[in-house]
Order: C-alpha cells, then sequence, then structure tokens
C-alpha cells in the first residue's frame, strides 16, 4: 500500500464495519519509504475471505493484495515473554530457549526476556512449556510471511491504481 | 486493549483523522484471549506525542497506554529478506548472517530468505550491507518493545474502564 495518511484506518474499517476477524496485523514501511507492507492474519469461510480480498483490493492506496492460503510460504512472528526465573529455574529455561533457537534479550535477578521467532505453533509450544514457571508479560507481533522460493510479491502495478506520491505515513 | 470489533479502526481513525504518524504498528492477542496488545511506532514533538497518548486513554476498549520513551526497554522488530544469492555470493551472506546472529529459513536456487531480530539500527545496517547483492522482497514486523527488569505493563485497571466481555477480534 502506499503510505498515506488513512490507509490503515480504511482497512481497519473494512474489517471492522463489516465484522471480519483480525487476528494479527503488522504494518511497516518497505525498502521504498513510499510503500509499505501490511499483514492481516484472518479467519473466515471461503466466501468471507473472498469477500475480503475483493474489498481490499477496491481500497484506494492499496497496490497489491496476496492471498497466502494457497502457496507455499515461509510464515513467522516473534515474540517477547518475560519469565520468571530463580535459582531453580534458570538452568531450565535456558535450555528450553535453546532447544527452541530462542534468545535471551534481558536478565533480571527474577526474570528473563526471551525473544522466540517461528511460526505460529512453535511459538505456542514453546508458551505452553515456560507457562508453568510463570509469564510475566508478553508481547507478539503477529505473524508476517513470504513465498519459498524465487516468487515475490511485486508492487509493479502501483501506477495503474493511481494515487498520490507518499508523503504522510498510513 | 480488549478484543473487540472496531478498536483498531479506532486507534487507526484517531491518528489519521489528527494527521498523526503511524511508521509502524502491530496488533495481536496476549496470553488472554480476551485481550489484545497494540504496539504503535510514531513520531511527533513532545506536545504532539502528549496528544496522542492522552485521545488513546480516552478510546473505548482501551485498557492501559504506556509510552516506552522514558523508561528502559527492549524493542525489536523481524524482519524477513529475500536476497538474491549465487555461488560467487552466498558464502558472503551466510558469513553476514552470521554475524548478525540471523537465520535462513528458506533457500532456493538463486535466493535466501534470511530473517533478521533486532532494533531498528541493527535492522538497518543488515539491509544496507546485503542491498548490493540483491534485496528481492522486504517484510517486517514493526517494533515491539518491553520494559528491562522486573517491570511489567499491566492491565490491571481494565474492569474500571467498563467494556463488555471480549469475543469479537479487534
Amino acid at each position: 500500500m502506499e503510505n498515506e495518511f488513512g490507509v490503515l484506518a480504511r482497512v481497519a474499517g473494512l474489517f471492522s464495519g463489516r465484522g471480519f476477524n483480525i487476528e494479527s496485523l503488522c504494518v511497516a514501511e518497505t525498502l521504498d519509504r513510499e510503500i509499505s507492507s501490511m499483514t492481516i492474519v484472518t479467519t473466515g469461510s471461503d466466501s468471507i475471505l473472498e469477500q475480503i480480498l475483493k474489498q481490499l483490493n477496491k481500497l484506494v492506496n492499496v497496490i497489491k493484495v496476496t492471498d497466502f492460503q494457497d502457496v507455499e510460504v515461509v510464515s513467522r512472528e516473534m515474540v517477547l515473554v518475560k519469565v520468571s526465573a530463580d535459582e531453580k529455574t534458570r538452568e531450565e529455561i535456558l535450555r528450553m530457549v535453546e532447544i527452541f533457537r530462542g534468545r535471551i534479550v534481558d536478565v533480571s535477578l527474577k526474570s528473563y526476556v526471551v525473544e522466540i521467532t517461528g511460526n505460529e505453533e512453535k511459538v505456542r509450544a514453546f508458551l505452553n512449556l515456560v507457562k508453568p514457571l510463570g509469564i510475566k508479560e508478553l508481547v507478539r507481533t503477529g505473524s508476517v510471511a513470504m513465498m519459498r522460493g524465487e516468487r515475490v510479491m511485486r508492487a509493479r502495478d502501483r501506477e495503474s491504481k493511481g494515487g498520490k506520491d507518499g508523503e504522510g505515513l498510513l
């Protein structure tokens, strides 16, 4: 989408106005500062998903909409989780972090902040394991996705949809 | 925020209606399925930031707003980047990925998909290094943040702000 004021509001309004679900949403600039990418995780019947795609495609400043349902994708999110850690549990936490290829990104006397990346199942599995030790806080980015292999999602037809030059953001 | 239809639309509308900037935004459920967390990266003068905080606090279904400006935080985002890779450049890419503690999450004959996590500076430094090799595609989650040490952001005063039980999402 073009980086214009109001795009995010229009997308969010489309979902809430029609009662479409948003499980998670990420939006940030791409390498081209005039273009942002937005990743939405949603649920619904085939006909609802079809409607969502159709409606999104109609929105001003939306350049391209890709449905990742039927393509091979890498889909990952990042989670920061603050876990209680004392002398008894530190070793166990470190072991789990290692197994899940996570990272300790902050340490205090009573807690660790762990960064975990992966698909939803992996993240859920990790959280279920550390839950008994005490999760003090959790923040998730929501998933982003990218097609596997050579294929890329290009915003080539940008001009054809019109829209002013990007200056404002979202 | 409570997981209610329309919260995201109200937040996005607040920003776009007043011309406040959104650099990135992530929203996803917490461990409590009725509560989501939203992380917004924004820019503006002190008085604009103050206005944003004030307006966000007034929104229905918003439970708690925390300004991370003046607290010690871990702030990180995740980026997936598809980089051209051939016999000549593969080794160099792998070396850079290792230095930046990234991960190869997909491989094809002509490209790698690399996952990098870190603060904005780290991510930017990595992207600047791989840019000459050919970035085919890029998707960023936008940053999430967590206070360092024992402090946590609690949604304790949830009841006091009212709001129905969460069922719909955002």
